[in-house]
C-alpha cells in the first residue's frame, strides 16, 4: 500500500512522523543543540525520490484541506492560479461595500488594495461592478452617499470615462492591466445552478441572490457590453472569454496571463559590476572564516 | 513535437491562439453576441485530454514567468505552499520597518495582517524579529520612539509574556497559530552562500546583509533559544524544522500544517433544512423559466 491510497484520515495521520518530533508547545526545557539541523526524519538520501513523492502529495494532501477551509466557488482563479507562489500572487475578492467602504468614494477599497511592485493582483470582482450591479440596479446609488447634484444622466458615461483614467494613469505607473469577462450563456448558467441543487455535497455552492439576477438577465448583457465598449483600450484590454466550457475558460484565461507577462521580458535580477566586486569580497571573508 | 519541448518563448507565443481572438483593445464596434459564449478555439470535445496538458503546461508557464516577476529567495514557502489556490492563502513578508510601522507599537504592522476567517495566513518574519535582529542589534530600540522609562532590562522579558497573551487571545477568537524555526547550521549556511556567490545565476539571491550577520551567530543562536524557550506554548507551538537539507524541510513544514488543517475536522459547507426548502423553492422556479 503507498501513501496515494491512503483515505484523507490517513494521510493526515501520517504526517505525524514528520511534524510531532520538531514540535515545542513547552520550552521549560528546550535546547537548540538537542535538535540536529541535518536530521532527516529517518529517511536517508536513498530516499530522496520517496520523498519527492510525499511532498507532492503533501502538496496536494494541503491544497484539499485548504479548499475546504476557504470554500470559494471561484473556479477558474483557483485552476489557473494554483500552481504559483502565493507569496508573489494577492487575490482579492470584492463583495458588498461595507459601511466604512461606502463612505469613500467607489475606487478606493480597490485602489489601496494594488499589488505592490513584482505581485501578481487579482481582484475577484472590481469597481466595473459600479457599472454593472449597480447599473442594473440604479436604487444602489443612494447609498454611495453622493452630492444628489453629482447623480444625473451622464453618470455611467462619466464613470467609464473615469475608469479609463485611472487605468491610464496606473499604466503609465508600471502596473499592468487584463481585465477577464467570462461570457456565459444563459442556459449554461441555468445548468450550472441545477448541478448545483441536484448535487448535494454542490448545495453549499448555489446562491439564491444569483439565481434571482437571472430575472435581469437582458439588463445586464445590455450593461456588459456597454462597459466593454466604453473601457476597452490598448493600454487595459478586456478578454471576453467563451465561459460555457470550463475547460476551455481555464486554457483561455492561462494563455491571456502568460502571453501578457511574456511581453513583459522578464528575467531575474541583473548583477552589475560593482555588484561583482562586493561578492568577490564576500567570498574571501567566508572562505577566510 | 509537442508543447512541452517548446522554449519558454515558443510556449509564450503558442498562447496566442487561445487569447488573442478574445483581446478587445477598442470598443467601438464591439457587440457582445459576436463572441460565442460554446467558442472552444478550435479544440472539440475530442482534444479535451490535449487541452488538459496544455493547462498543466500552461499552469508551469505561469509559475516559472510569476518566479521571475516576484524574484524571491524564500523557497520553503514557495514549495510547500505553490499548488494551493492563492484566494484563500495570503503571504506577507515583513522586511525592515518603515516609518509609519516606527510609529507604532511593534505588534501593530502584523495584527492588521492577519487573515481573515477561512483564509491561511503566511508571516514571512513577524513581531519575533522583535526579540530576535533587535535583541542581537539593540540599539535599534532606539528607532522604535518607545518612552525611555519603559526601556529597561525586563524588556525582552516582557516581549516574551506580550506575544504569548496576544497569541492566547487570537487562540480564543478561533485563529490556529504555528509557528516555525528553520534550524540551520552554520555550515550549510556557509555552503549555500557560496553557492549563490560561484553560480552567476543564482548571484542576485545573495545578500550582503545576511552574510554579514554571520558575526552574529552565537548571539542569535541564545536569542533563538531564549525566545522559543518563552513561546512555546500548547496552544502555539513552535516547531523548530531541521533545515540543512531542503528536502526533509519542505516535508516536515508540509506534515505540520496537514496535521494542523487535519486537527480542524475541515468539511464544506453544510445546508439545514430550511435552506433545503429554499433550495427546492429556486429549482422549481428555474425548471418553470
Amino acid at each position: 500500500m503507498t501513501f496515494a491510497d491512503f483515505s484523507l484520515t490517513r494521510r493526515i495521520e501520517s504526517c505525524r512522523k514528520f511534524s510531532s518530533p520538531y514540535r515545542v508547545t513547552d520550552g521549560a526545557k528546550f535546547r537548540l543543540k538537542d535538535i540536529d539541523p541535518g536530521d532527516t526524519g529517518g529517511l536517508g538520501s536513498e530516499d530522496k525520490a520517496e520523498s519527492k513523492e510525499l511532498l507532492t502529495l503533501g502538496i496536494e494532501t494541503l491544497a484539499h484541506l485548504q479548499d475546504r477551509l476557504y470554500a470559494g466557488k471561484d473556479g477558474t482563479i483557483k485552476h489557473v492560479m494554483s500552481g504559483v507562489n502565493p507569496q508573489g500572487c494577492q487575490v482579492f475578492s470584492f463583495k458588498q461595500p461595507s459601511a466604512e467602504e461606502l463612505n469613500h468614494d467607489y475606487l478606493w477599497r480597490c485602489l489601496k488594495r494594488l499589488p505592490e511592485r513584482g505581485r501578481i493582483g487579482i481582484f475577484n470582482r472590481s469597481y466595473y461592478e459600479e457599472v454593472l450591479v449597480v447599473k442594473v440596479h440604479d436604487e444602489m446609488l443612494e447609498s454611495q452617499k453622493l452630492p444628489p447634484s453629482l447623480v444625473g444622466k451622464s453618470i455611467w458615461k462619466n464613470r467609464y470615462q473615469d475608469i479609463c483614467n485611472v487605468e491610464k494613469y496606473l499604466t503609465r505607473n508600471g502596473i499592468v492591466i487584463c481585465k477577464f469577462f467570462l461570457h456565459l450563456s444563459k442556459k449554461e448558467q441555468k445548468k450550472r445552478f441545477l448541478e448545483r441543487l441536484d448535487r448535494p455535497e454542490k448545495n453549499w455552492k448555489f446562491s439564491m441572490g444569483d439565481a434571482k439576477e437571472r430575472k435581469y438577465w437582458r439588463k445586464y448583457q445590455g450593461a456588459y457590453e456597454d462597459m466593454i465598449r466604453a473601457t476597452a483600450t490598448k493600454y487595459a484590454p478586456w478578454y471576453v472569454m467563451p465561459a460555457d466550457n470550463k475547460w476551455f475558460t481555464r486554457l483561455a484565461v492561462a494563455a491571456a496571463i502568460i502571453e501578457t507577462l511574456g511581453t513583459l521580458g522578464l528575467d531575474y535580477p541583473q548583477v552589475d559590476d560593482a555588484q561583482k566586486a562586493e561578492l568577490a569580497a564576500a567570498r574571501a571573508a567566508l572562505e577566510g572564516e
